[in-house]
């Protein structure tokens, strides 16, 4: 941001522009005045990753102003969090998107898929009922570029199922881990390798689970030390791994 | 394990097979990849106990593979947590299985039920509305083949009539005990017998007890000394009563 | 308090007392300030029981400074919560007073002890580490004038204790009953007898008992319906229990 | 209970009974057997005060059957926490009874109501919300045969309401005060007058009330000494002012 | 801050600046780096009140260093949370100072104390033990300049004692009450008068106190609309006045 | 309050009104009883602010009983947390009435809106998902006669959009921020400015962020202190910043 | 107990005792009145297993009358949960007695140990900081005659340690595995064998562990189904093991 | 791991070794047994990271044995959690060492510290009393070979602190940041910059910070995507920031 600055306040040294337009320009970072919504275009800039719109909610109405804003921008779309009947609506606006059933995500992708990351992104899940968060993982971390591949219902109660693909766990460069019940598989698999591991506690479970709870305490407690994010935040794992990813 | 890892280093030196071969043997421990779940087939050699299905979260596409795949191996199978609808659409497609309303479970049982268990095991319910949670532990124990009897509406409220009971008490090896509310009645039980009592905490209740949690952290309190179990959880306690049982 | 305005009017208009005055007597009702304190001997013409020193949390010299206010109205004494070496600089500066050490409380109780209540309050303790709490329900409920009796470590590990006592039980107007760890004795005594039965959970305990949380939620819970009082607070069950005993 | 068994051992001594047959009867104490629920007839004898039936959780089927068996014994019925459909459902069945809507609650009583208690009891609510939880005591309080009256939405937001009304409370033997939110109430109440006050915490808030723990929390922290029951246990706290009330 | 931009442009359009010192300058808001501490001298012009001192935490050293710096700069001195044996050292390296034995605080005042506020701040604690709570806010409203007045021990056990002073609550501007237990006081307060009224949960109190937090939960669900500050935070209260009273 | 009583014992001495009379008087402040409410018409001189109708919880009818009882006595009617059937229930009910669908409020305002605060309320949002709560704010705050503007989906992620707005925030006199997750903005707006910043949490969110309890927190613990209100609680906000502005 | 009762009434029967001394002997189970205490002799009748004296909360004068009480009846000693000072005064005044530091318990063992379990309880501990809660187990379990083994640090984040030690595992009857922090190493074992796995959390860890609930909630809500005991509760879970391995 | 085995079974399978040896040597991977601790040599070569001591809730001695094993082996040590005396007798015992008093950690490094990293990593704080976490965390980093920078008390209060610092921000490859209380710092950091931010939350703070849970899961609920560590667990973000500055 402080370059902007330095360049603005050259500028105004310059001439070239008066002083009230840079006080302007100061103000008018990008973003667009949705009246409910307030779209940074700017992060794409500042953070090197696009905006993606969280769907839990917000209404239709609201999402589509928000896709045709980044529409307009060439801006690629990440709708997360929406049901199946949501997904259908805006299909059926946008038929150039995809509605990604287990994953409750919808996208627009025109730009062809560039690598920015130089690694693989290993999406773990526990169990069946985990996958929700994985696949949530799984189609975001496509979305940002990410080589990404995925390995399902390993958890600890029969722990050989890791074991006996250990290769792949070899192979990744950030490895995201959801489960739900004791949550103990990330501390399992960063006991083994030597990367990053980012640590997405599930509500799956039942009773002490706590909707999550359970699995969020284990985590942060890991004796392996792992990173660990908002229960069923798939999104935000593999957010990070790819910040993580393309450096 | 370590048995079957002798056994292929042993095979692998007298040439037997090959190293890749035993490589790979060592990775390909028993379970059969659905793609959204690993069969554990080999937990019946394992723990001595065949996997059972926990139904909540899962579809019904997802169990009827899961049934396939389990009933290819001429394995029984045990589906809890499903609610009618769903018992009706397996009974359904699977005519040899049998829905168990009061329990939510589902079995299909081929084998001659054997006695594994050298014992009784009790379950007793504290209440009528605890009754749901007692007839899953019941279902569940005598599908793993344990002789076992019922005991409910016994709770502390009118503790003569768990005295009027006392003879069947005397006769279990194993006692289950569910109770929702303040969960007193495990403590009481096992303040008489001299058998292990497994306490398994239900959801039974309103306002501070809290979807279980009160009778949970009454049980773990307990100056009686009884194991516990997560709220609700009348399979495994009954699961774990078998392991006892079987000793 | 309606009658003394109605008093107050009446002097008004009868042109006894002037408005100020009166005025002045409405907003004089009796307490006496001592800055830190505005001692309420107004109490026991309000409830009928006069006020009661909780020790906690004040110094020895605000005690002091509340009792002398309280002796020079012949009131008697009653401070509670404080500990050996502050009931001994009590005992030294007050020599009429007696300490009472399980009951962690000091009196001085000049007025010969009228039998303000027509029946007997019962304390019973589950635990031997639940005494503290009962002596002091014990020590209040005398100093209030009850006949009261104790029963003292009769908990539900082995309830035939308390069933060896049934006499005593039987004979109580008023029960209360202080337990720590899973607080499960207020449920079986208030199943046997048709009196009110006072429930007062302990600190006693460890891990998931929780400072008494435990016992606490437990007694809420119960399906013998007790009324329920802050963790550790005797004093509060003695009071209540007087309450109810002076009917 | 020790009056029973000293007949019994005297019967036994005298000849007029078997050993066995004595056996059994120290067994057999009155509740009848209905698989899912064990009726308990003889708590009338040992409470003093029959049994009722807490809805919540239990099928029309169930409920019916208990209720037969009350009416073969003679017994009144009262039917608490039950939806409109449910208590249409029973005054079909059961055209003698009614059914309390805002109470939630369904009658039967066929004996003539005869005031067991020798004083009033008062059932206070702070707001209109919480108005449901106190009718569940009021009706239960009319049941038991006590004189109950009613003075509602008296809550501290405008407390010259209930100052206006002070009359009614001082006619009271024994208060019930149900509040929800901040649960305030019942503290200004027992700083007032003399008589036990019965605190019920409700469930009526939203956000930090957590369904009804603030209220509790506030009530068990009282300055002024109340009895607190379960979060909207209108129920309890009628049934334990009878036990007080009759004393 | 805008205001400041704005100049610098403009100074740097008209040549007075090179950009290099805009950047600096704009990078150089008024703080001053202790290493351990960056002191914030610019909070005066920012927020219109000097920085504070949170005692709590730091060691002596530090201390003195951050008094050292604001005394440099002619600014005045408030220590909050420092014990007895701190407050004395402070005493002996800084004579001109006051420690504040109740309150907890240390101040250096030389500026002549300017009204800064028009109306009276009215600090009312419940009961004795919350004084010291009281007395923070105490102290900080009149180092912050306000008239400000006291009113201790009014709690709702004896709610005559509140109203036998309502003159001085008629009195007020801003009203700040500090109570623990129930926390009921502010309820009261806001319900009879027409100010703001800023309730500070104490940590007094046992048990289901929770260390304030039930009187916390009590003042965010009160009836009556007050609004909330930290347990303890006598402070945030009578800072939060200032910012009210001098508008 | 006490002047009342002053002039009534003056019209009592100088025999214009009887004892019996006053009696009554003092015991009739204005309220009016509708049997489930008493609807406290006293307010308005008690608090110079009117009584609301908080909705959640009651029914149509109770709701239209109290308006008409307002309606009567010309008062302005504010009903809040209504969904849309039961808006449009009460705008075919009162035609004059206007339901705020954002806001989930009804208002029926005759009176010419009278600026009452001398001072701007500014309503700001977190994200587009907490507006619900601001537009309750905002809806309230014009309906007690307050200037007021909005500032919506101006969170932490993209900072510079509250930069950007930095002027609207000079201008206020009170500030109003409603912020979910991790509730971090009301400390970043209360770190700029030097007016009252009034912090509602709302129950946006998902997993840990527990209905608002991490925002409620965050925002107690705030370090630029902060006053805080109930989860959701944008009305309470409101009528607080009138409080505040009509200072 | 129902044997007792036969018995009695018998020998009335048979004239062989009166009805008054067959009562007193109905009432007179065997425990002895210290006042503070009740000795429950009866324990090892009932229960199989001698009572045990739970050492904390006790004084060391309480202590000694119960060990006198005990030793009367030529019973073994076992006290837990008692510090080095407090093991010392014991050893001092029992000299036949031992203090076992690492398990903070005390010792007195007459009777030649018989192994009463016909299999090996193996004490697993997770990690260094665990060994005292596994040596508390392991000193119970020897006490009460089990053969018993150890196996110490051996947690998830090296699992490999575990593995290493694969064939005492395969060896043990009954395994007790005690974890704090994020208490997964219960899983894993109970995932790799088939005998019933006791999972013992305890308190170590810090932050987020909350003194032991995290490992506790994991250990509820494992997927491979153990019984869970009380935080720290090592003699629990030993005392339990005998149950299951005398049967 | 796999290509140990592999090597093993080609070892085996050309004879080199025998079965029993090869046996051994699976079960020997490298770690050595003190009894009460199993030293992790293995660590540095599955993990890429040696072993480092938690010394909180060890002792001394048993901390001694460890280093010893670890100095034998040539590795460096870090023990992390010991106050000053323990600091002490370890640069006593090992004149080597350093004692690093703020951040409560000791080193022993002999090997010439070799940048591992290839970026830099910022340690940032929000407050003077988060200093000790994000002293722990700097010296790990620095312990763990990488280039380490630290920007202390840039708190949310003052803002333009951090932006008056943002040079370096810009310059780090992976940030760590220390904040307590209501724990925004890291949203706003990763607000701005475009790499992984590793939020730590601390235990600062005092009444609803409940020890750091507030932080923690504000951290959790941000909404610019952060990954979170344990309450005060610096060693934790600084190891896991070695992991990513490494790839």
């Amino acid at each position: 941001m402080d370059e902007k600055i330095l360049k603005l306040l050259t500028a105004v040294k310059e001439g070239k522009i008066g002083v009230e337009k840079a006080y302007e320009a100061f103000q008018g970072m990008p973003y667009e005045d949705l009246h409910h919504t307030k779209v940074d275009h700017h992060r794409a800039i500042r953070k090197g990753l696009q905006e993606v719109i969280f769907g839990e909610g917000k209404t239709v109405g609201q999402i589509i102003d928000i896709i045709n804003s980044m529409r307009k921008k060439k801006e690629d779309v990440l709708v997360t969090r929406i049901d199946g009947a949501f997904g259908k609506a805006l299909c059926k606006r946008f038929p150039a998107g995809i509605y990604h059933e287990a994953a409750r995500c919808f996208t627009i992708q025109k730009k062809k898929t560039v690598k920015t990351g130089n690694g693989m992104v290993l999406v773990i899940s526990a169990g069946t009922s985990d996958i929700p968060v994985a696949e949530e993982a799984y189609v975001t971390s496509l979305f940002f570029g990410n080589e990404t591949e995925k390995l399902y219902d390993v958890g600890v109660a029969g722990i050989h199922r890791l074991f006996g693909n250990i290769d792949i766990l070899k192979k990744a460069k950030v490895i995201i881990v959801a489960a739900g019940m004791e949550g103990a598989l990330p501390s399992i698999v960063a006991g083994i390798v030597g990367v990053p591991v980012l640590a997405v506690p599930t509500s799956v479970g039942y009773g002490a689970s706590f909707g999550g709870l359970t699995a969020l305490l284990a985590m942060l407690n890991s004796c392996s030390t792992v990173s660990v994010f908002n229960i069923d935040n798939g999104f935000g794992a593999a957010y990070f791994a790819t910040l993580i990813n393309r450096l």
